[in-house]
């Protein structure tokens, strides 16, 4: 196996750190976004979206999309489980994920990308002529805020995102607000629920990936 | 079990195919999203995220999130086989899935909010407070176009979009479609392998779940 990855972008890092958790060592191999690497021809090979991260297989298969590389993953390697014990845990788990990457890391993503004069043809993850619409930085804000005011109702009520103990949603959730501290949109204050569980995940040796 | 449904919205339609493809009777209640319903106390004491689909299941537990459900549902009603068969088919499956709500559904979604009054402080769906914001419709164009084009060569190569057979990627693909039908974001003309696709898949006694 190989994990295309990027060392300084959020959805890789969601594939690092259940790597990480999981006790595996995938080899890596860097893929530049901000220098537009991931549109260029190589990569398109490995990934028609042109997106990150991907894991190649032995046999050339390429399986793109972090929740996609975590599913893979946890069938071949089911401990520690990350995904869930019974199907009803793993719907629980599976929809903070999602809602941690479609309410968290987007609405970060958006903030960031349309405010970034390096990206100014690359608005949209994946692919060039898209325009920046300053516009969305501030619908944005409000998304991200909408984020952070659901998990620090949910961490007031489960001492993990996804279930009572730690999960891929806290991976997700973790990568997506690191990039948020990065860009300027960290927890806001006085959510201590969040900032309890942003300490105890922040701790785990695997947010080092 | 009991589905919370909106007839004419895209995102329920896919659980009510999943449900159909496997032979299930799932009773439905039907929630008005044009009228905000699903943003009102009621809904939200279901859903705290405002979002339909939903499944309650008969110990009060809710599913939140079509590819939830189709997770919760296929796990308990394995056949026939609609999230793949082993580990690569599941992660290739997922990934189109995945690319065609991303991709698609989004993109028609944002097409269709951004530029409908009815809608004009709900430009993201599960709350209010966001407006609309008009510039956005041209780039959902280029998304859409975007989508249209991935899915045109994929199924060149394939018969169906996650795997050789229909799965969940072709029906989350077809709620896109015909929710693009119905807004003005249909098929380009000349896409023949999408509509040999979209033929087969359309036929399906499902599709008129």
């Amino acid at each position: 196996m190989k994990l295309y990855d990027c060392q300084m972008a959020p959805n890789p890092r969601r594939a690092r750190i259940f790597i990480a958790e999981k006790g595996l060592d995938v080899p890596r191999q860097e893929v530049n976004i901000m220098e537009g690497e991931n549109l260029g021809e190589d990569y398109l090979r490995v990934n028609r979206w042109g997106m990150l991260p991907s894991l190649e297989l032995d046999d050339g298969t390429v399986i793109a999309e972090a929740p996609c590389i975590f599913g893979y993953i946890e069938a071949l390697h089911p401990v520690p489980n990350l995904l869930g014990n019974d199907p009803k845990e793993s719907a629980m788990i599976q929809a903070w994920e999602r809602f941690a990457e479609m309410s968290g890391m987007q609405s970060i993503g958006e903030f960031f990308r349309n405010q970034t004069p390096a990206l100014k043809d690359r608005a949209v993850p994946g692919y060039k002529g898209v325009p920046l619409i300053p516009e969305l930085v501030e619908r944005a804000k409000k998304r991200a805020a909408y984020f952070y005011d659901q998990i620090e109702k949910r961490l007031g009520e489960s001492e993990y995102l996804g279930s009572g103990r730690f999960t891929a949603a806290d991976i997700t959730a973790l990568c997506a607000i690191d990039f948020g501290n990065a860009v300027g949109l960290g927890i806001p204050e006085g959510n201590e629920n969040t900032r309890r569980w942003y300490k105890a995940v922040s701790e785990r040796p695997s947010a080092a990936a």
